[in-house]
């Protein structure tokens, strides 16, 4: 499952590493199904790996508390499994080409395949959720998939709107990002069978590393490495879609209409240059960046309290390790 | 949520009518929410109505061995739940434009927000099932979620083949119509308290009445009422899909090309009437009709043993309806 990884995030997962092993062995166990056209898709799927942050927490969340870790590979399974679905429909809402330097599932097959299959892997992941037998890890696992599609929807609606404030970007990227390293974090706690005051100082940390998360991602949207983000930058501002730097643009230089034309479809890319300069000469990254620290502090005070050790540390550096995806 | 019942449809329901009204307002709860962007999606889907039979399939199990109904009014729910989310979906990937008299989500709106607003549905009635508390009727819940998703990539894999079995016919109807049956029947059996053979019996008139219902529809597409179909008779055909009809045309005439000249897309309406008028000529109807009572008969006898009342009556009744469903 898990590809391409520095050497921080093998130091970050180096506690759980062998349940990484196990939930990536899950993933490859659901494409040897004997489902002639499932079998290939799924392969397709799970050859394309991810970097497995979403998983780690769940076990890093777990072990804080646990030496015990099957019930949180199987959580740790349908966390990834749960991220697999939504992108296979996010993509396809998006109309991206690419995913991870593979074509997605919508241009690799049709948008069609990728409207099922997303509904399959969705499915999957609650199968291993049930495995669990928690119901209150089974219960916030369906909140969080009515999270990220309203969060989507959410998005949806607002495109091409510039009247957005912060609060519905705040509430837009929580749906979407936050609320799953949230109940990744959550869940493992639960399993983990964590006092209820750290249960909830972990859900505080995975809510709080996953705004960072989404945040650093929109900055990288601005203002990251071509080759790395896989995107033309500025992608959001094409999509309609106004995220904290952009929001910040707006702000700061109410006189400017740059943002207004590209939403308004008039001459996209001379007026998406402008912004991007703007940006560029202000201080509008380095103020986002701090934004996204200041989540990531908060996330290292929710888990100050816990008992000392090897997951404790990765949980610390992970927190760290959000914000320096700089270009 | 119910709505144009005839009066054998009211006979049926009589025994459950309290519930089935109590999961109308379950499904009306869920518009109310305080979301600006969900709440009028919610409130068009639900508005449109459905006939309700298989919620009133898990409330009829339930009742046959218990009073109480409060889980099973809540199971019934998630169950009309999964089935609408399933319609938003398959109307998608169909590009179909109507559902019950209204446009369907994607051509009223558009495909984007129907897969974003289809996963919220999914996701809402993954909830209701939680609410429960029953983890086996949860994880059957999410395998029915997966037979469903697979069987349309089935049916879609399979469309415009003119080599199908019946065997991948079965297969197909079976993952995407009758394992929600099937599942309808057994949640309210394993809800209402069954005995573990009764469980398994209604399991099994779950599975034969919707592999009945699948069949009389594919009958419909053929010999029904265009009026009441609301499609074009032949639609499947036109589609790619072959259904028991179609199939037992080119075994009894495989001298007869009109269906693959159809799948070949070479003058397609000519070819169309060829393959109706050929059907009509034939006693394949007639066949088709008998295989579905075949599997309502055995349906009856799988609740034969069920203890005598108003619920078991209306099994029996809705059992001989099914395929009462003609032109």
């Amino acid at each position: 499952m898990i590809q391409g990884l520095d050497d921080k995030t093998k130091e970050i997962y180096l506690p759980v590493r062998e349940e990484l092993g196990l939930v990536g062995a899950n993933l490859k166990g659901l494409s040897r199904r004997r489902d002639e056209h499932l079998a290939p898709l799924l392969a397709y799927l799970f050859e394309r790996g991810g970097k497995g942050i979403r998983p780690a927490v769940t076990l890093l969340a777990a072990r804080a508390y646990s030496k015990e870790s099957a019930t949180a590979v199987i959580m740790a399974t349908a966390v990834e499994l749960l991220h697999i679905a939504t992108l296979i429909h996010d993509d396809t809402v998006d109309n991206s080409d690419t995913r991870r330097g593979k074509d997605t599932v919508s241009s690799h097959w049709d948008q069609n395949v990728a409207i099922l299959l997303g509904d399959y892997v969705f499915a999957a992941s609650a199968t291993f959720v049930c495995d669990t037998e928690n119901i209150r890890v089974i219960r916030r696992f369906s909140e969080t998939i009515m999270d990220l599609s309203s969060g989507q929807l959410l998005e949806y609606f607002n495109s091409y709107n510039t009247g957005q404030s912060r609060k519905v970007y705040e509430e837009r990227i929580y749906r979407k990002t936050a609320s799953l390293f949230q109940t990744a974090a959550e869940s493992g706690a639960i399993l983990g069978g964590a006092p209820e005051d750290a249960v909830e100082a972990l859900t505080s940390y995975g809510r709080n590393i996953g705004m960072a998360f989404q945040i650093v991602d929109d900055i990288l949207d601005i203002d990251g490495d071509v080759d790395e983000v896989g995107k033309p930058l500025g992608n959001d501002l094409l999509q309609g879609v106004l995220t904290l730097p952009t929001i910040k643009l707006m702000e700061q230089r109410p006189e400017d209409n740059s943002i207004r034309d590209i939403f308004a479809r008039k001459k996209e890319k001379a007026h998406l240059k402008r912004s991007l300069d703007l940006i560029q000469e202000s201080t509008i990254i380095e103020e986002c960046y701090a934004e996204a620290e200041g989540y990531c502090a908060r996330a290292l005070e929710d888990i100050d309290a816990l008992p000392k050790g090897p997951a404790k540390r990765s949980l610390q550096v992970l927190a760290s390790y959000v914000t320096e995806r700089r270009r």
